[in-house]
């Protein structure tokens, strides 16, 4: 039970930067946040994000910024014998590169940007998120986390009103970036009837659909799609989606923020999914 | 039934001076994003919060700074007719009081703050969230808009280590500020212990939890116990706490977002409670 602290401690400090965060949090913008750069590679921070990347085979990092700290803290030992350049820094120099409100936790690496997979490579998925526009790279992060977590296998996103992969994404996604499968799709129409196609029942989240979430499932494979809060669905998706489905809340207020109703939405999803395994298994 | 008591001693009252200077050292956002102000006033902005806002007769407008687009979206009409001072203004004006990072979408209010309840305005609340020192004012206003969503009676949260009603939590939390009942209290054990005598049943969400929330629940009066992500539940209210249950999760990251959180577990409880409803109808 800390008292009083004086400003200037270490964790003043840390309020400071996650208020600077949730400054940089209100602002939407899917370009300019992203640090994606022209030659394909991302600057990613922060010890969950940097974490997961190092563990990722399918990452090159081409240099890593670290503070003394955060080097203990990540565990990485002798720093010359890793297998990328890397610089002790003070957290400073981390700041210029990640932008100053960027919450980095003192690392920073600059890695190459995972290209996104086209939907052939969906494989056996049996649950995939789908999202229409969903531009705010927050919102976006924190959703690729909820998906992995609910064992989403794949998330399809389309190219356009999508926000890069990028350091302030990766960091609300914190570390799910590396642990899932992201599909990048011109044409969202063309997409969904792709999945039909491939028999997947697609089932599309709008607080005034006819059914509420619950009844719209029991099917094997499923694709839950979603909009951007506030505009929602757009008219196209919501024509070709199988069922429009609603998640009932008794409450004042009837929409969740995007990321908490996917979070619902996956809930649902998966224990629909496995009350129906484990009435085969029953059978 | 004393902990809130207002404070009444000199000394007591010089406690509280300090407490609420720290408090505001600590979770304040800064001045430049326009929060809450010496006098008990906030800056609030946003279509969707300041509607909430017109709508809440608890609230006392001092002044609105409106934009001629913003003002007929809200179906503001003729705007010398509102009981409040009136300025009809170019967005920049709102930038430099809400802070340019602001999503204020063309109008910001100034008006008194809402002043915390004690624990003894509880009354007949069934479905209760309480905060373990969550402090991002973004979370806690995503978790509060889930909150009124699910139907939640009210928000514990502490007095210290909790954001201040501001325009950032305002935003996040879309209106729902003006539907919940938010108790402060002091001391988060004496509370707990008090929600206790009062009938509540306690379960706190951990990740390490023996149980899985489902089967924690299955009583009539709820205290759904939260922490701050990374930290998770103080030793004290672990300690506190009828029971730990975590949310399961089939994938490869076992934590969510803690708003996240929060929505999945108030949908499990919700659902239970009207299932535990339905069942006694039945009998």
């Amino acid at each position: 039970m800390s008292k009083d602290k004086k400003a200037g401690t270490p964790k003043d400090s840390h309020y400071a930067r996650l208020r600077r965060a949730h400054r940089q949090r209100t602002t939407t913008p899917p370009a300019s946040a992203g640090l994606r750069s022209c030659d394909g590679t991302v600057r990613l921070y922060g010890l969950h994000t940097v974490r997961a990347v190092l563990d990722n085979p399918s990452r090159t990092i081409h240099r890593m910024l670290v503070t003394r700290n955060a080097a203990q803290r990540l565990g990485l030992g002798d720093l010359s014998a890793l297998p990328f350049p890397v610089e002790l820094v003070e957290p400073k120099a981390i700041d210029t590169l990640a932008g100053a409100d960027a919450v980095h936790q003192g690392v920073l690496v600059e890695a190459n940007a995972r290209v996104p997979k086209s939907l052939s490579a969906l494989g056996q998925a049996s649950l995939v998120l789908v999202l229409d526009q969903v531009t705010d790279p927050h919102n976006v992060g924190a959703l690729m986390r909820s998906a992995v977590a609910f064992g989403v296998d794949a998330l399809v996103t389309t190219a356009r009103h999508s926000p890069a992969e990028s350091g302030v994404l990766a960091k609300a996604a914190s570390g799910a970036l590396e642990h899932i499968d992201h599909i990048e799709v011109r044409n969202l129409a063309n997409a969904l009837e792709e999945l039909h196609a491939a028999g997947f029942y697609s089932v599309g989240l709008d607080s005034e659909g006819p059914q509420p979430l619950e009844e719209a499932l029991g099917v094997k494979k499923l694709a839950l799609v979603l909009g951007a809060e506030g505009k929602g669905l757009r008219q196209k998706t919501r024509e070709i989606v199988h069922a429009l489905a609603r998640l009932d809340m008794p409450g004042a207020i009837r929409s969740l923020n995007v990321s908490n109703a996917a979070a619902v939405a996956l809930y649902i999803a998966r224990s629909r999914m496995q009350q129906d395994v484990g009435a085969q298994d029953g059978s």
